[in-house]
């Protein structure tokens, strides 16, 4: 299955896919998604958020599988669709089921377009406000809604999803996104909490001036500021078991000769539990802030998404973890399943990542462990079904 | 005259000009200037370069004015276009000349679209070579030969102008980008050199990663390398007399949560002399490397484009101070007048600029300012014709 999608919003030029909510790349794993639902009898339907459910029939207290299509820029191509794929795979192995069993596709779970992580899954279970995520601008300035229009979806119909309230249980399966289960020695493994998390997007202003004529002590450097805030970010991120990121720059005006007026750096921050990562994110915005006192430059910190950390539900996680025999463990990365966790008992299995490696074309799954993966969440179907 | 293209290819967010070559704001101010020359009864030639000449009449040992009136991104309104102004406001102060004069408005003076500067003077001169100018492509993807033709002009006709042959002298006048005059208390400065100066491409190339899921110590991000550079950059450049400069930057992936592959950072530097410059880039150079072997990134070094010192026609830069009793004062800004006097007597002429800032939307000179310029220019006009 994941062969028959890898054509599917691929850049030649660096072996990455960049699958970005309602673009043409995703519209078209939205066919391939109904195609393999529709060639094992599923019903497929689409709430007000984008969200696809496939359902073997429908009925309460259903047990969701899935995860989601969409990437980051230049992605793997095991990051959402291996949950998707293994679902589909898992459900061919256990023909005899009484519960329903959904396998779901949510929309922009990375956030890639609008800079919200978990669109989908956030607008389904009331966390993000419609009129927020409808107004969210892309690069291109066009807003949610517009996209949504322009797809002949009804941005009124966005929000809380009724079909939450059949789903009972929800299993996310995914590629890891570190190495864990190498040192563990693991194909498969079960999640116990995710770390909390967020965006903060860092604008340091300063004035545009003449490369050449103006001298040095004469300027207003914003990217002065910058540098010098991702070498502390980093540095104090190094101190503790945390992460702090600068992945995403804007620069403006962005000219070869002219000092730039401002500089727009998005800092991505997790750390294993909340007091820990505010206190990460302030000691770096002290540190912004006194590189851009000294270059006379301001900056100013806005928080654009911030999750809080996700302890998954422990009766189940203890269950799943002693009918497949696996280690638990956590993840820094955020997951539709942990949306979830907070309306519904969730749990999230792990496919060892033989080097860690993620949200890039080296992003990897042997097929031995992602056919491991397939049966673990197939076991899983048959115990909770 | 500088009131009637004011809104020509002004950006509402900045303030700040975007006149790109062979951009719709570039046709649009070449009409313009096509419309003040024969408003004057000047004839207008345009070279197989995309060198617009008005012509008082044709002759042998013309001098020639004006300056260009592309910008780089979010430019200022003088860079360029009040050489243009003043030299058709200072034909119009001296009606009767025996030696033809014809105003220039030189192509692609900044660079801003293909990456090197002076395009226009370098190929009428023979200093750029035609086929590397076709093959250079903007941020685009367009090469210079594709716009061309796209605006009905032929991409064979590039390489040395003839018309250069009827010209004997040359005087560009400009806004001074620095505080030279501010401090001597002048209106008009005579230039005596322009500063050696280049662009260099820096690629730090790294591994992309999830930004969540991969501790520091496992990263190869070349964020980091980059941040250390410019701050070596600025340290270095603020030793000597020197300036580099970061302004343009391109990062891929440039998502927020993953660590980025790659840094393609442009570093902007000048010296007074040859030796100071290659000293300052082989210093930066070493640092990126430094940097990058600790990240276990990589960087490379490639020069875009490489400007030698300019030093000015003496005894015509001596005529005109003491013809205008003004100060003589160096620049670290390239122009045109640098290209054309490696063939012919050249001179410019600064007009004071109150704050120094260039490339800016607060580019700026007093109207007083700008008189006197137009004076000057005039009298340098009934000297030499």
């Amino acid at each position: 299955m994941l062969d028959a999608i890898a054509g599917i919003g691929r850049r030649a030029a660096s072996g990455g896919y960049r699958r970005f909510a309602w673009s043409d790349a995703d519209m078209e794993l939205r066919e391939w998604f109904c195609g393999e639902a529709e060639s094992r009898g599923m019903e497929v339907t689409e709430d007000g958020n984008g969200n696809q459910l496939a359902w073997t029939h429908f009925g309460s207290d259903a047990l969701l599988l899935g995860s989601h299509l969409d990437s980051v820029p230049d992605g793997g191509a095991f990051d959402g669709p291996l949950g998707i794929v293994s679902a589909f795979a898992a459900l061919d192995r256990v023909p005899d089921r009484d519960r329903p069993v959904v396998v779901a596709n949510f929309a922009d779970e990375e956030g890639a377009r609008f800079g919200i992580a978990c669109v989908g899954s956030q607008l389904a279970t009331g966390a993000l406000d419609p009129a927020k995520a409808l107004g969210l601008r892309d690069r291109d300035g066009r807003t949610l809604a517009e996209l949504m229009i322009v797809h002949g979806r009804d941005p009124k119909a966005t929000g809380r999803a009724e079909w939450l309230q059949h789903v009972g249980t929800a299993v996310e399966l995914h590629v890891e996104q570190g190495r864990h289960l190498v040192h563990t020695g693991d194909a498969v493994g079960v999640a116990t909490a995710i770390w909390p998390h967020g965006r903060w997007r860092l604008d340091f202003c300063g004035e545009a001036n003449h490369a050449g004529a103006t001298a040095m002590g004469d300027r207003r450097d914003p990217m002065t500021a910058y540098a010098a805030t991702v070498l502390a970010a980093q540095r104090l991120a190094d101190d503790g078991d945390t992460r702090a990121t600068f992945g995403r720059l804007e620069v403006e005006p962005n000219g070869t000769n002219a000092v730039p007026s401002r500089v727009t750096a998005w800092l991505d921050a997790r750390a294993e539990d909340q007091g820990e990562l505010e206190q990460l994110v302030e000691r770096i915005t002290a540190e912004a802030q006194r590189a851009s006192e000294g270059e006379e430059t301001t900056v100013e910190l806005t928080a654009e998404s911030v999750s809080p950390a996700v302890e998954f539900d422990v009766p189940l996680r203890d269950q799943l973890a002693s009918l497949l025999d696996a280690p638990v463990l956590p993840t820094a990365a955020g997951h539709d399943a942990g949306v979830l966790s907070k309306q519904l008992p969730t749990a999230m299995l792990f496919v060892r990542n033989p080097t860690g490696v993620s949200h890039s074309p080296a992003e990897h799954a042997e097929e031995d462990d992602c056919e491991a993966g397939v049966d673990a969440l197939a076991r899983v179907i048959q115990e909770l079904t």
